[in-house]
């Protein structure tokens, strides 16, 4: 594929940026009344508005363009039709699959494939159901009330947001998640649990993960203390996993692994039995509403164009701040303590993908790739970093996330947080120029507020840039549409920077080095294989523990 | 003050920057056997070792004739003096005289306010010790067994953030945060609570938050329409604020006030009356060593060389990443699950601070000023983010912290922690090369491991900076250094790139507009008076919630 800094569409975009950068969004609105239609997608329940980004409707022809010369819509049929796109570890990438209809396929692949991925529901529905029921029950007999998923980044992060973000529909028993090696994360979460009411998932792919492992050993030790007897590990622990001898080796029966492909990468992975704590939350009903939500939005990705495409509208958008703009960062701003996590799973999802500097050739990226996704719940932003965003010396795109319809009853509550949604982009797009500011001191008659050397603090440039996501409502079918676009919003970025958005292959150094630390911390020399500073705190550790 | 970028200091640091800027931290180390020791500074029960940082001995002289010629120590001195630095709101600074102490002052300021601390601390304390022994009772008789904090931003983050940090030490009621306006926040954290067993702490300074006061009234509904008389409100409500009139009006007796000064910003102050929910959940003794271990940092920094300075150090490689490297995060990487909320807080304090772009003189700056901090506890970002750490376009300096003792008895687990969040500062710093990674592809001796093709996706070029703060153990009054740590640091960047760090006139603008969205959103037409984008989102919220 040819370098993306010599196509004819990186060129044109780089000759069109330095001719709309300096433009101010009060005068794109100002100059086309149509522009909020004009910048509007709606589908699945979510109405995106990008009217408020630095972009005119050349600036989208052009991106548009630059999708089409990358081949955007080629790779998604490649992923769809189960190509090996995750070339350097030679897998399909088929989490779409695990979300796909028989009525209305958006995966091209074999019957086999999909009857194992309808299988798998089914093994899950039937257990989630006993353990809601209660026909699945604890060694001494009582009934599970509290689920714990072991396990770390995709298989905790996913899952965990998902059943945070969907706890109005939870009526099943509690979920609580442990991921950290930190022994206060299993430590504090079991002090308040039972343990003959507590079912352990352990979630792991390979069932070696380091942390999922010695979390799941330790929870082990404290069953079988307080149950007296092996024996009730098989009623106590399941699997998601695809390592059969190892989760036989723990003590989990065979009928209690759940198991999931090598083509469902992790950061991928809550669609599959990783998912199994939403479907006993909240029930397989919902968990499969999750999907359709999901799927919906797979179809509308193949089959909107470019110009109506959701997940494409937001990648162009940010590849624009990214490689034009020079941006380093992309904030998710949704106004929901709900999706308090959802940010944390965008995190990985983005970060993981995309954050390599390797094309698919194996040459350097000479542009820079995927930007650090951060992010707080509003309105609890807009009183910690939210200055920054308005007067801070860097831009900072942002999406706004917001639902119409609310789940409590405080309906008055809801409509200010709304407000404070649509008032915040508001206000990073319009500014307030220094003859506003001085005009509202005058105005206000205080004259502690009316020097002069007060107006410039006042002043807001605006013209920064943010896209709103207004859903119907935060359910489960919204909820799974909202996840899988910005998975393919993910996917339409690596496939312009050309980047394998499906290895990993950036975690692997540290987990070889911690393994050699762990043993030198104990009680060995380091053997003069650290730079000074490893080395120094290496035995400033063992001096302070000792 | 002249302008940063004329200061002889910062043209020096400029000159330095094109020699050094392409060297490799491995070579640093190579170089200088003795790195370890010249770039570590160990006060308050912490160690700083930065020797992973892009600097050298002559680097970090240049910064501190930056420091020196910005008159950082001045600056520190005039806001101990209590001299009215928050120019801009005409206010004193002095949230170090809240942990001052009369045997090693740190603060130079009369007798009538440090009389008046110690006295708010008297008041806090007798409160406290009553609702733990249980001398303070809920209207029905019962005891108090949970305390609800209704506050935000600075109101919430750091009194939350240290309730976690400090969950093994807490003996009293449990503790619950509600911030956010979204109610479900609030109507979620109420629905396990008894309201005859609850105190709501509502903490705004000037008791008129639009989230906060929203909270606490709906709050009160509850426990009037529980309790059934309004006389309840005095046993089960009590205020962080200094608005006596309106704390009344609310239905809180005068005496169940905990009021603080108005030289206490929001963001500094969880060492005010602020931290009452701290004082409830572990007691008014650790309460104190918390204040303690901040003054030790106090004093810490106002008397060590600015080479030994711990925050005047992280302060100036901050700066130099910022400034000369041109990166725009900050990443704070806890190895440690209690400070999951350190990011969150270190947020607010870094980024309502110096996300400014007006010097105190008015000007605006040709600099940039304060970074995007961002994080999460390890050793889950490892499996989330650390791949664009480790591989992606951007350089992202980070600080490492871990401590060496533990508080659980999982000292396997706790070990491999250190070992982890050892490692991955070494990966980052060192690297591995093409020459490496073929090596060790060729002696796995596994075919499909070995292809050329794979070693530039294995590859990592290092030299990412990182610093790490070793902490004996994270007790109270360690993590009041931590804290106010950092509270310094953002101090000594602010002095650096001149700029107001203790106003946030930021969070004014969107404040407006929201309230004359909310009206919008309700029933009335929007008067013409926003950008297309905000009428047509108006105009979808009202028809899909109507």
């Amino acid at each position: 594929m040819a370098n993306l800094t010599d196509t004819a569409a990186w060129r044109a975009l780089d000759a069109h940026f330095r001719s709309v950068s300096a433009v101010h969004m009060r005068d794109l609105f100002a100059r086309d009344s149509g522009r909020f239609e004009r910048f509007c997608v709606r589908t699945c329940g979510i109405l995106l508005d990008y009217s408020k980004n630095r972009v005119t409707a050349e600036t989208m022809r052009l991106l548009h363009a630059l999708a089409r010369e990358r081949g955007v819509t080629e790779r998604a049929q490649a992923m769809f039709s189960g190509a090996h796109i995750n070339e350097t570890e030679d897998r399909a990438v088929l989490h779409a699959l695990l979300r796909d209809s028989r009525d209305s396929p958006v995966c091209d692949v074999g019957d086999v494939l999909r009857a194992g991925v309808e299988s798998s529901l089914d093994s899950m529905e039937r257990f989630s159901e006993a353990v809601r029921s209660g026909g699945w029950r604890g060694r001494t007999g009582q009934r599970i009330t509290d689920v714990v998923n072991i396990g770390i980044g995709g298989s905790d992060l996913g899952p965990g947001m998902v059943c945070r973000a969907l706890a109005p529909y939870a009526d099943g028993p509690r979920t609580h998640f442990v991921s950290n090696i930190d022994g206060a994360h299993l430590t504090s979460t079991l002090e308040c649990l039972d343990p003959a009411r507590t079912l352990f998932v352990v979630a792991s792919k390979t069932f070696t993960t380091m942390e999922t492992m010695t979390n799941a050993r330790a929870a082990r030790r404290w069953i079988v203390d307080s149950l007296g007897e092996d024996a009730a590990v098989a009623r106590h622990f399941v699997a998601a996993s695809t390592n059969r001898a190892a989760v036989a080796e723990f003590g989990i029966s065979p009928d209690s692994m759940f198991a999931f492909q090598d083509w469902v990468g992790g950061r991928y992975s809550l669609w599959s039995a990783i998912g199994l704590p939403i479907a006993i939350a909240t029930g397989m009903e919902r968990f499969r509403e999750l999907l359709a939500g999901a799927h919906a939005m797979d179809l509308h990705f193949r089959d909107a164009p470019l110009d109506r495409n959701m997940p494409v509208t937001l990648a162009l958008l940010g590849t624009w701040y990214v490689n034009f703009f020079g941006v380093e960062t992309h904030a998710v701003l949704a106004y929901d303590q709900r999706l308090d996590r959802f940010a944390a799973h965008l995190q990985q999802l983005d970060m993981e993908s995309n954050g390599k500097s390797v094309t698919l050739e194996g040459t350097t990226a000479d542009y820079a790739t995927g930007p650090i996704v951060w992010g707080e719940p509003g309105t609890n932003g807009q009183h910690a970093f939210f200055q920054l965003l308005h007067q801070g010396t860097r831009l900072v795109p942002a999406d706004f996330i917001v639902a119409a319809h609310c789940d409590h009853t405080l309906a008055d509550q809801h409509r200010l947080l709304v407000a404070n949604c649509l008032a915040q982009s508001e206000a990073l797009m319009l500014g307030k120029s220094a003859h506003e500011v001085r005009s509202e001191l005058e105005a206000s008659g205080d004259p502690t507020q009316s020097a002069d050397s007060l107006v410039p603090h006042k002043v807001f440039d605006g013209n920064r840039p943010s896209s709103t996501l207004l859903l119907d409502r935060l359910d489960a079918a919204t909820l799974g549409a909202l996840i899988a676009l910005y998975e393919h919003k993910v996917f339409v970025q690596g496939a312009i920077w050309n980047v394998n958005s499906f290895d990993q292959w950036g975690v692997e150094l540290g987990k070889a080095l911690a393994t050699s630390i762990a043993r030198e911390l104990l009680d060995h020399g380091d053997g003069g294989l650290h730079d000074a500073s490893t080395t120094g705190l290496i035995a400033e550790y063992r001096r302070l523990s000792h």
